[in-house]
């Protein structure tokens, strides 16, 4: 069989940073985000705005967090799940950065790290790249299910957009923590229609990548501290453990998930738990990195996992197909 | 300053195909496409199924040409204009090839090479990747637009979506046509406002990728036998001229934009000339290309251009960044 593994030599972060709204402040991790914002809005005039006031601060933070500025960053790599991707290009459109813009669904901020480390990884002058993802609650209730005016009721599958930020100052000057693999996901398409249960759709793409990275690569499962999935949620997370096993992999204890992470299951009303481009992305960067960097943990595999629907795709009835992409985090 | 030029040693096109609708097809390049379909429906129930049935067809197309099939390519990017890129996604998720999902509105076919080059550059062993954006008229119109039911008429300045598909089977092992250098594009807003006017909008950002590539490479506009933008248009075509004289750069009768070619501008209804994801896809993967396999032309310079607005920033006022991206196509 092929092997599409990726290995990178000298791909490196060397900050981190995160930003989240109000809920997820309030959540288990709240301490662990670097900055928090109570109001919705954000200070500006609609949610999609605030979105992009949302990522543009965070931007800010990771360049005080890594001591450099704009002009020293080389490239901006990034997406988020508003229509054609605005709250990220609106956010870059001032840095005179030049920029790819990403659509992964949920899965964008691990797709971002991997381009950020193919871009790296060949290059040999000094460069600096970012990685960025981002989602916010009101703006995507708004495009992809009601208004939040509507006050309508959500099933018990169902998860809560995320309100959060997270991004990556990536380099290929030695650094702490390191990038040392990618593994570029295929869509899966199991023939889930519920656009409520997204974690149902996104389990089997999950599964696969996992499937394939264990079967290319020289690791174990207990080689890692923590196996990361982005937001596959309660339901998910318990298909993509039934999928595994049926593969011979059975998920121990280092298995988590952030959408299970980023909320209090009993005291905050969020179902499956978190979803969103923010959900994986502001968990990485701020619980999962600080592991690293305290040296709590080697070693993460972190998996982001996307739904590929839009709001018209679920009206006409087709599929849910859904992809993962995953990387090897590792620690000094 | 500092070289943000990407060289690439070892990238290289295997093959091309593209697909286009029937006004294409009627159009001045209608013997160069691969291939046409009259129904604009793709023999599908909806427009956005019918954009994944072409960019299917184009693929199993490009497949055939490049006499290999999907277990034989390593990753297919690619992305189009439908709201969370599902032209593509739904296209590819039968496919079971590593996907990577772009947005980079008109310019994502030259983002979809560079990020391919970056991908098959690095990489020691064999390696085959396809690249691949499309977009269709009716589809565009009703998400951008308005249904073509409504009939509404069209300002002078607008531009007519292309029906049309184009893709790159691309490796880093040795062919005739190779790709040697991409110039990533930064998001350029010079507060356009019109969204019936995105050759004006988009035009800033050809206009800036232009000066940098010229800037920070050894080549001059007469090594080039093509400049080959987009979809800029009659209107965008006569900014970008009149910023870069700005700029010292006097462009030649070597500068071309896809847009302008692909309609006949005196019988064919299409106003300011074509756009969309599929204009420089379908055009550049077909007539462009042909020139270098005929050797009428030696070396051309690829420029993509995008216009990062979606419906609702439009009617937010907000204004209309754009970008450009660049490659340099080389023949024997």
């Amino acid at each position: 069989m092929k092997k599409q593994i990726l290995n990178f030599q000298n791909v490196y972060i060397q900050a981190s940073s995160s930003l989240v709204g109000k809920k997820e402040f309030e959540g288990p991790l709240g301490n662990e985000f670097d900055a928090h914002e109570m109001d919705e809005y954000f200070g500006k005039k609609s949610f999609e705005e605030a979105e992009t006031e949302m990522v543009r601060r965070n931007l800010n933070l990771l360049l005080n967090k890594g001591r450099c500025d704009f002009i020293d960053i080389d490239l901006i790599i990034g997406g988020d799940l508003i229509n054609q991707c605005i709250a990220t290009s609106f956010a870059v459109s001032e840095t005179k950065v030049p920029y790819l813009g990403l659509y992964g669904a949920c899965s964008t901020i691990i797709e971002a790290l991997i381009c950020s480390s193919l871009y790296l990884n060949g290059n040999d002058s000094h460069k600096k790249t970012i990685a960025t993802s981002s989602s916010h609650f009101c703006a995507s209730e708004r495009q992809y299910r009601f208004p939040l005016e509507y006050g309508s009721t959500r099933t018990p599958t169902s998860q809560n957009t995320v309100t959060g930020t997270g991004a990556f100052l990536c380099t290929n000057q030695k650094q702490t923590i390191k990038i040392t693999q990618g593994l570029i996901g295929r869509i899966i398409d199991k023939g889930a229609t519920d656009a409520n249960n997204m974690g149902a759709a996104m389990a089997g793409a999950a599964a696969d990548t996992i499937c394939r990275f264990f079967n290319e690569s020289d690791y174990s499962l207990s080689d890692f501290d923590y196996i990361v999935t982005g937001d596959l949620g309660y339901e998910g997370n318990s298909i993509v453990k039934e999928l595994l096993s049926l593969e011979n992999i059975d998920m121990k204890d280092n298995f988590y998930d952030c959408g299970m992470l980023i909320y209090d299951k009993k005291k905050q009303d969020t179902h499956s738990g978190g979803s969103g481009c923010g959900c994986i992305a502001s968990v990485l960067s701020s619980f999962f990195i600080n592991k690293l960097y305290n040296k709590e943990a080697k070693r993460i595999l972190a998996i982001g996992t996307g739904a590929l629907l839009n709001p018209n795709s679920v009206f006409s009835r087709r599929s849910i197909p859904s992809i993962a992409h995953c990387i090897v985090l590792e620690g000094d």
